[in-house]
């Protein structure tokens, strides 16, 4: 698959297993870039023997990006695969709701 | 506070200012590598267009790793920081009382 | 759809509006009244003046039923009314992902 | 320690085991006794058939004055139990760091 370029709506129709995030795809990975760094800075920190409590903070931003992407791949997820699983047959729907829901059992950590 | 430069874990205990957590550092450091490599990891999965829900499964253990070294340096700052205030004056200790009250909330998004 | 019977599809079909949730009810009200006593059982361990550790362990298993229940409603959130709404028309569709999004995000904390 | 009569601020320092939040105890009976309240709304949400979205909205609410109450008892602990163990000998203050640690893994749901 060459899907560098933007799916448009039609070829996500056309190519149905396509995952359903592939507009989105630039978004998460700018972002997931800025956490990679945000990992890196927080390592540099700890190296430099910076203040626990800074470290921390820098900790808690760089986790809650991560579930910002989190969030925005299970609304990626519920508008593709879901939906287009629940317009299918409903055997297929129901392993749908079924994975969905045990992803947000971890994702809650629960 | 002066503590800027980086102290060396001989200088912890000449300067009692130093983050709690330099005996630990390269557990530390070990982790937060370690997660480097699974947001490096994530980016790719995306850019492959891998399945959202198997995106997401490395997603949360990345976020879990990351609030297990959170904790590690929670338990480093009590130990150090907050017991040497502790059995410092009740000035300084009220002082880091309200801290880590208050970067418990944002590890807990309160 | 044979939808195991209980919440009377038929009633759901004339009530669109009903909460997909319907079918579960007996479950998510005996778990949110064990809650509820665990709720009250903590208030009493208070007052009893308890170890504080004792009584963050009863917290924090109240605290995972309730995200417990969440996580049944969402199941039955996604199951009813966010499948009606992607089968029917998208403008529809396009609001309940918009709200199960925001939904995500508070029950996410972020 | 026969803890069930209600420790003064005064007998507090005479029983140094006695819990760290007894100042306290009034506000957090009270925010206990409004998050009873608030799960005993939640019920009557479901029981009436009140929309999902509506309900986790305020179980969300309720989760989060648990989590503070939780944060309030946390800041008691480490004001009372802990720096008092930190002060004595460091078996004791040993023993209180790993309990610590070990409780804030099950708040933070590690």
């Amino acid at each position: 698959m060459t899907a560098a370029a933007a799916p448009t709506p039609d070829s996500r129709q056309q190519h149905p297993g396509a995952p359903g995030y592939t507009g989105r795809k630039p978004g998460h990975l700018a972002r997931l870039n800025k956490i990679e760094g945000q990992i890196r800075g927080i390592s540099r920190m700890v190296a430099d023997d910076r203040y626990c409590i800074d470290v921390l903070t820098q900790i808690t931003a760089a986790s809650r990006a991560l579930q910002e992407v989190a969030l925005g791949l299970l609304d990626d997820h519920v508008r593709g695969c879901v939906t287009r699983a629940a317009r299918a047959d409903s055997a297929r729907a129901e392993e749908k709701f079924v994975e969905l829901n045990e992803t947000l059992r971890r994702v809650l950590r629960l």
